[in-house]
C-alpha cells in the first residue's frame, strides 16, 4: 500500500495533535450540560422558543414522542433478541428516548423528565452486573444489551448525553452509583473486552471510541478519554476471525488506533469514505457527535480544523453523493431508501453549518430534512432558516478521491440539469471498500431525478426486519449483490472481478484517467488494470447537452485490452418496461439460470436476440418517461434478456430485469460504445406521449487502436457527432492529430468532442 | 333479458321526452357562442378575470399552450398513421388547440386567435373533399382524419366548439363555405356512412351522436340535431362483424338509437356504466358536452332532470369509484393511471357543480384537479373555491347496481378510514361489461390509499404509444388480462368463466345477496350462478374495524357449491415482496408455465408449498407497509407461487407476482376463508419497523353446510371472533339460531359478527 509523503506528514501531525489534545484534557470545560447541549446553548435556545418555527416544531415533536413513551412503564428487558427483535428494539428505543428526555428536561426545566432519565439509568445500572454478555453468540464482539458491541456503543453515545443533562441535578450518591456501576464498567467493556472491536480503523471502532470518549467527557474520566483518542493500547490478537458478515477482519496496518487515527484513516482528503455513502452516513455519526463534544469540552483542540477541516469536508462529500430526492447513490452494500433525511445527516448538517462558517446552502438541505437537533447547531440552522438565509444547494459535478492519501482511485459524479430535472451519472473506480465493497470496478449508475435509469442493485438486506434473517445481510448479498454481473460493468469470462476474493481486491484500486466538467460536455475516464489479470479495462463516460436532444445524453466508451481470448458480458440493469428494440429476439419458453456461479446462478435467462445491422437499440418506459440505449455491436454479439430471481429459496431478491450484451471469443482490443437517452413523456390522464422515440440512429466505433478510440454518433436528423479518446496520454496539453479514413481530427487534451 | 316495469316506463318517458326535445329544436337559443361557452358566460368570466386564481391560472395555461403552438405553422397532414403515430397525434392536437383558441378569442377579444381558428378550419375544409377516407383499413368504421370514426367524432365535438366561438365574427361566405364543405359533410359521414357506428347503444355511438348534434346546434341544422337525438334511422345490417378489438359487435336489442336512447341504455339507475369507470370516463364526455350544449341551446328540455337526473348521478357514480389519489378502480379493460384529473372529469365535475346544485364537496375534487373549464361551469367552480366553500369529499361505502334497470348485478365498494389513510375494497358482481369486460365475477381488489394490496391487472395496452401495437389492445389483453386466472377470484378446473365466450357471459350477471354498511363491520355479499354451469359461487367480504388491529381487516368467505368433482384455484395478486410464510415451500430451479390455456400459459410457476397445520400465512412488504394474508387451508391444498410473464413474445406483460391456493378433487361444498391485514410501517431513513407481524394467528371454517357458513378468527392475543353467513336467506328480519359444537350463535339478518 503506497503511503505518500503528505500522508506521512498527516500521521506526524496527528501524533502532535493527539498530544495536544491529551494535554487539553486537564482543561476540560466544566459546564454541564456540556458535551452536545451546552449550558450556554440551553439559555440561547430557551430565549428563542416560540419565535423560530422549525425549532419549536422539533421540540414539540420530541415532547410528544417522549410523553407518549412516558405513559408506559420504562422497560429494561433482559437481552435476548437480534436486530429487529423485541429486546433489541426496546433497548434501542430506550436510548433515543432518554437522550431526548434529557434535552427536554434542560429546555423546559420540567423535573419529571429529569426523573425519567434518572430512573431509566438506574434501571440499567441494576441490570448491568447481573449477567456477563448478550446471550446470542453471533458477533465477533458481543455487547451487553445488544448482540454486538456496535449497538452498545450507540447506546453509550446517547445515554452519555442523557446523563450529561441531569448530572448536576442529581445527588452525589446517584452520580457515584451510576459512574461506578454503569458508565465506567460499560465503557471499559467496550474499550477492553474486544480489542478487535475497539482498536481498528473501522466504523465499529469509531463508534466504540466515540462511546468511550463521550462517557469519559461526561463523568470526567481522563483514562476513558485517553483510550478513546489513542486506542486502548491492547495488542490485537493475531488470529483471523470472521466478522458478523462473514468477512475476514482486516487488521490495521498502522499501529495507531483510537479516534484520531480513525479520522486519519477513514476519509480521503476529499472527505470520501471508502465503504461508500450509505456506510459513511452511519460511520459519520460517532465522528460528528464526539467531535462536537470535543469542540464543546476542549475547544482549544480545534477539532474541526484538524486535517484541513476533514470532518466538515466529509459532510459535503456525502451530500454530494445524493440524487435529487436526497437519497445516497448506492455504492457497495447500501439500502437504497437511505437519504440525507436520516438522523445522522440531520446531525451532520447542523454541525457543518454551526462549526463550519454558516454556509447558507446547507440551510436548504435542513429545510428538506424538516428537523434540527436540539442544541446550538440546530438553533443556528433554525435561526438561519427563520431569517430567510437559505440558498439552493446545487451540487456540482465532482470527483471524490479515495484512500487516506487521496491516491487510491475515486468516485466520479457528473450532473446536468435540464427542463425535466437532473441527470446524474456515477462511475466507481475507488478502492474495493473492504468487507462492504462490491466487485464492480468501472460500474455506473444513472439517475433521472430520483428515478434509476440504470440501477445498482444495492445490498440484499432488510435492516432491522427480523423476519428477513434477523435484519442482517442475507446470503444473496454475497452470492448476488456483490458479484460483478450484478452491476453495470463488463464481466470477463463470466467471472467476478478478483475472482470474488476480498483480500485480493483490497490490495488494488481503480485509476482516475481524467475528469473534466463543463457546460456542453462533461467527461470522466478511469482505468482498471488489476481486476482481471492481464485484461485491462478503460471506461470513459460523457454527459452531453446538445440541441438535438431534449435531455442530456450519456456517451459511454468501454474499452478492453487483452492478450488472451475472452468473452465479455456488459449487463444493463435498465429500470422499466421494454417498449421497443431494433433487433429480433426470441423469448424463452422455459426459464433456466444464466450460469452456475459468480452471481449468474441468480439470473433467469428470459430471451436472446442478435443485433441488427445498425447496432443495437433498446427503449423502455418508467414512471411516464422513455429511455433508450443505443449501442455499437459486432454481428456476432448476443443480446440477452434476463431477470434477477433464480436460486432464491427465500424470496430475498428483487425480480428486476436486465439486458446483457455478450461478446464471445474476442482476442485483443474491443470497445463497447453506447449512448443512453432520457426522452419524452407520457401523461396517464391525457393518454398522450411526446417524443417517445430515441433521437439517435446509430453509435459506431470508427477507430480503436492502442492510442485512440473514436466513436461516431448519428442522430435521426442525420447530424454526426464524433468523440475521440487518447488511450494512453491524458495530458491536458498534448496535441493530437488523427486521420480516420477521410476524417481529420485535431485536438488538445485527452478527448475530443466534435459536432 | 329481464326488462321490468319501471324500465318499460322509462322507455315510454324517453319517447315522450324525445318528442319534447325535438319540438324544442324550433326554439334553439340563438346566442353565439352558445353551445358550451355562452355569450352571457363570456361577459361573466371577463368580469371576474384577475380576481379568481384558478380561473386565471387556467386561462394563462391555455394561452401559453396555444401561443406555443401558434409559433409553428398550423399543419393539416394527409392522414396516414394509427393512434400514437404522427398524423393521428397532429390531428388530435389540432382540435384541442383550436377549441382553446376559440375560447381565448372570446375571452380576450384578441382577433389573432379568431383568425387562427378560421385559418385552421379552412385548411380542413380544403383537405376534406380530396380523398374518401383514412387509408388504414383496421376499423369497422373508418374515419376521415383518423383511422376510426370514433376519433373523428371527437374532432367534430371540439371543432364545433371552436367554430361556435368565431361563427358570428367571420363573414357569410366563410360560414357558408365551412358549413357546406366541412361541418355538414363531416357530420353526414359520421351519421350515415356506418350505421353500426352511429346507431348502437355504445360509447362509440354516444360520441357519434354528440358530434353530429354539436355540429347541428352550431350551424343550426335541425336534421343533424334530429339524427343526433333519434339516431339516423338507418337499418343496421344483419351481418356480424368484428369491432377494432376483435369482438363481435352486439346489435342493440332496442330499436331506439341516438343520444337519448344511449342515456337510457348506458347507465344504471345509480349512474354505473357497465364497462366500468375507465370507459365511463371516456364515454361520459360526449354525454356531458352534448348535454351542456342542449342545456344552453334548448334549456326548456331540462336535460339534467331527465331520468331522475341520471347524467349528474353518473358523475357521482364515477367519483365513487376512485381511490384516495383519485384513480379509478380498474374494472374490466382499464389503464390504471387514469383518474379524475382527466379532462373528461374536469368537464364532468364542473357540469355537476354548475347544473346540479353547487354541491360544495365537488369543490374539493376540483381543487385536486387543479384546473377548470373555461366556461360557465368552470367559472362556478373557481368562484366557489375562491369563496372558500369547499367541503371534503368523503366517499361513502356504496353498492352501484348495474344494468339499465338496475337489476343486473352490481359493484360493491367498502371503505374504512384509519390513522394511515383509507382501506377500500371493491368486489365485482356486475354484468360482463360487453367487449371490454373481464371474466372475473366475484373478483376483488383492495387498496390501501393509492397502493394496491391485491391488484387487478388492468388491461394489456399502452394507449396511444405507437411502438406497442399502435396503441391498441395487445394480444395479451385477450389471452391474459381478460381471463379469470388474472383476477383475485376462484377459477374452476383451470377454465375461464363462461369458457371465455363473451356472448355467453353477456347473457348473465352476478347477484347481489346483501350489502350492509356500518362503523364496526361492513359487509358485501354476492353470488355467481352462471359462470361455471352447476358450480355455484358465493363470496362474502367484510371490512372490520376492531381494537386488536391498527388498521381495518378484511374477512373473505368464498363458498363454492357443486355437484361435480372439481379443482379450484384462488389466485392473489399480492403487490410487493414476500417477507414471511408460515409454511414450507420449494422454489423452482427451472421455470415453466403453469398451464397451456385460459391465461395459465402466461404464469411462470416459481414455487410450491403445503399448508402448515394452522392454515396459511403470507406476509409481504410494499411501499414501507406490511401486509398479511391468513387463510384457512385443507391439508391437501397446494400453495403455488407464480409470476406473470410467460409466453410474452413482445414484452407486453408486467412481471408481477401471484400466490395461488389450489384445492383439487373437491366434491360438494368448500369454503376459502381468509383475512387480509394492513399492518405496521418501516422507515427507510430510521431503519426501524413497527408492528411488522400479522395480528391474526388463524382463520378456521368451523361450519359449512347448505344453510350456514361459520368462520372463526383467532388473534395472536387469543381473542376469538366469529363470523356467520346465512347462505340461502338474506332477509334482514330473519332470526337465526345455530349450535356449532358447544357454541351457540343467535342473530337476526343475513350475517353475524361476534367478538
Amino acid at each position: 500500500m503506497l503511503i505518500d509523503q503528505k500522508f506521512q506528514f498527516n500521521i506526524f501531525r496527528a501524533t502532535l495533535f493527539m498530544g495536544a489534545l491529551f494535554m487539553c484534557c486537564s482543561l476540560l470545560n466544566a459546564q454541564r450540560p456540556g458535551v452536545i447541549l451546552t449550558s450556554d446553548g440551553v439559555e440561547r435556545i430557551k430565549s428563542k422558543l416560540g419565535s423560530i418555527p422549525l425549532l419549536d416544531q422539533t421540540l414539540a415533536a420530541a415532547i410528544e414522542e417522549v410523553d407518549d413513551e412516558m405513559k408506559l412503564a420504562f422497560e429494561v428487558p433482559i437481552p435476548k433478541h437480534l436486530g429487529g427483535g423485541y429486546t433489541h428494539d426496546r433497548h434501542k428505543r430506550n436510548y433515543f428516548i432518554l437522550q431526548k428526555a434529557g434535552v427536554i428536561f434542560q429546555l423546559t426545566g420540567d423535573e419529571k423528565y429529569g426523573q425519567y432519565v434518572l430512573d431509566g439509568l438506574k434501571a440499567y445500572a441494576a441490570l448491568y452486573p447481573t449477567y456477563d454478555q448478550h446471550p446470542s453468540n453471533l458477533s465477533y464482539a458481543p455487547g451487553k444489551f445488544f448482540w454486538q458491541s456496535l449497538n452498545d456503543a450507540n447506546w453509550l453515545v446517547y445515554m452519555s448525553q442523557a446523563y450529561d443533562c441531569i448530572y448536576d441535578w442529581i445527588n452525589k450518591d446517584d452520580r457515584k452509583h451510576l459512574n461506578e456501576n454503569l458508565f465506567r464498567p460499560h465503557a471499559e467493556h467496550l474499550a477492553l473486552s474486544t480489542p478487535r472491536f475497539f482498536n481498528r480503523i473501522h466504523n465499529h471502532s469509531a463508534w466504540g471510541n466515540a462511546a468511550v470518549g463521550m462517557a469519559g467527557l461526561v463523568i470526567g474520566d481522563k483514562e476513558l478519554i485517553q483510550w478513546a483518542l489513542y486506542g486502548a493500547n491492547n495488542e490485537i490478537p493475531g488470529d483471523k476471525i470472521l466478522d458478523e458478515n462473514g468477512n475476514f477482519l482486516e487488521l490495521p496496518e498502522m499501529k495507531e488506533a483510537g479516534f484520531i487515527a480513525n479520522i486519519d484513516g477513514a476519509f480521503s482528503p476529499d472527505g470520501y469514505y471508502t465503504e461508500g455513502p450509505y456506510y459513511q452516513r452511519y460511520a459519520m455519526l460517532p465522528y460528528m457527535i464526539f467531535s462536537q463534544a470535543l469542540a464543546n469540552k476542549i475547544p482549544e483542540a480545534k477539532i474541526y480544523s484538524y486535517r484541513d477541516g476533514i470532518l466538515l469536508k466529509a459532510v459535503y462529500a456525502i451530500l454530494s453523493q445524493t440524487n435529487t430526492a436526497g437519497k445516497f447513490f448506492p455504492v457497495n452494500d447500501a439500502l437504497k431508501g437511505m437519504s440525507y433525511k436520516s438522523r445522522e445527516l440531520i446531525k451532520s448538517v447542523g454541525i457543518a453549518y454551526h462549526f463550519g462558517g454558516q454556509d447558507p446552502r446547507l440551510l436548504s438541505v435542513a429545510l428538506n430534512q424538516g428537523k434540527v437537533t436540539l442544541d446550538d447547531a440546530g438553533l443556528s440552522l433554525a435561526m438561519g432558516l427563520a431569517n430567510g438565509k437559505a440558498k439552493p444547494f446545487n451540487i456540482p459535478s465532482i470527483q471524490l478521491t479515495d484512500g487516506a492519501n487521496g491516491k487510491q482511485g475515486g468516485l466520479g459524479i457528473l450532473r446536468s440539469t435540464f427542463e425535466d430535472g437532473e441527470a446524474s451519472l456515477v462511475m466507481k473506480y475507488t478502492r474495493q471498500g473492504g468487507g462492504h465493497g462490491h466487485f464492480d470496478k468501472l460500474a455506473f449508475t444513472y439517475f433521472h431525478n430520483e428515478n434509476e435509469v440504470f440501477q445498482d442493485y444495492g445490498s440484499a438486506r432488510w435492516v432491522n426486519i427480523e423476519q428477513k434473517g434477523g435484519g442482517r445481510y442475507l446470503p444473496e448479498n454475497r452470492s448476488w449483490a456483490k458479484q460483478t454481473i450484478a452491476h453495470n460493468t463488463v464481466v470477463v469470462n463470466q467471472k467476478t472481478q478478483f475472482n470474488g476474493i476480498v483480500k485480493n481486491a483490497n490490495r488494488f484500486h481503480g485509476d482516475p484517467y481524467f475528469f473534466k466538467t463543463g457546460d456542453e460536455i462533461q467527461v470522466m475516464s478511469a482505468k482498471e488494470n488489476n481486476a482481471y489479470g492481464n485484461t485491462k479495462m478503460h471506461r470513459t463516460m460523457a454527459l452531453i447537452k446538445h440541441e438535438s436532444f431534449d435531455a442530456p445524453v450519456v456517451l459511454d466508451v468501454f474499452r478492453i485490452q487483452s492478450d488472451t481470448i475472452n468473452s465479455y458480458d456488459l449487463p444493463y440493469y435498465y429500470n422499466g418496461h421494454v417498449m421497443l428494440t431494433n433487433f429480433d429476439y426470441q423469448k424463452e419458453s422455459i426459464l433456466s439460470p444464466l450460469g452456475e456461479e459468480h452471481g449468474y446462478q441468480h439470473l433467469w435467462k428470459t430471451g436472446e436476440g442478435s443485433p441488427s445491422k445498425n447496432g443495437t437499440k433498446l427503449s423502455w418506459f418508467n414512471n411516464d418517461v422513455f429511455y433508450s440505449l443505443t449501442a455499437s455491436s459486432l454481428e456476432s454479439d448476443k443480446l440477452l434478456f434476463a431477470r434477477i430471481g433464480a436460486n432464491d429459496p427465500n424470496f430475498n431478491l428483487r425480480n428486476d430485469p436486465a439486458f446483457i450484451i455478450r461478446r464471445e471469443n474476442i482476442s485483443g482490443n474491443t470497445v463497447f460504445a453506447s449512448t443512453y437517452e432520457i426522452h419524452g413523456k407520457y401523461s396517464q390522464v391525457a393518454e398522450v406521449g411526446t417524443n417517445t422515440y430515441s433521437s439517435i440512429s446509430s453509435v459506431e466505433v470508427v477507430l480503436n487502436n492502442n492510442d485512440y478510440t473514436v466513436v461516431k454518433v448519428t442522430t435521426v436528423n442525420k447530424e454526426v457527432l464524433f468523440f475521440a479518446v487518447s488511450n494512453n496520454d491524458n495530458s491536458v496539453e498534448k496535441i493530437h492529430d488523427l486521420k480516420v479514413d477521410d476524417l481529420k481530427l485535431n485536438w488538445k487534451g485527452p478527448f475530443l468532442f466534435q459536432k
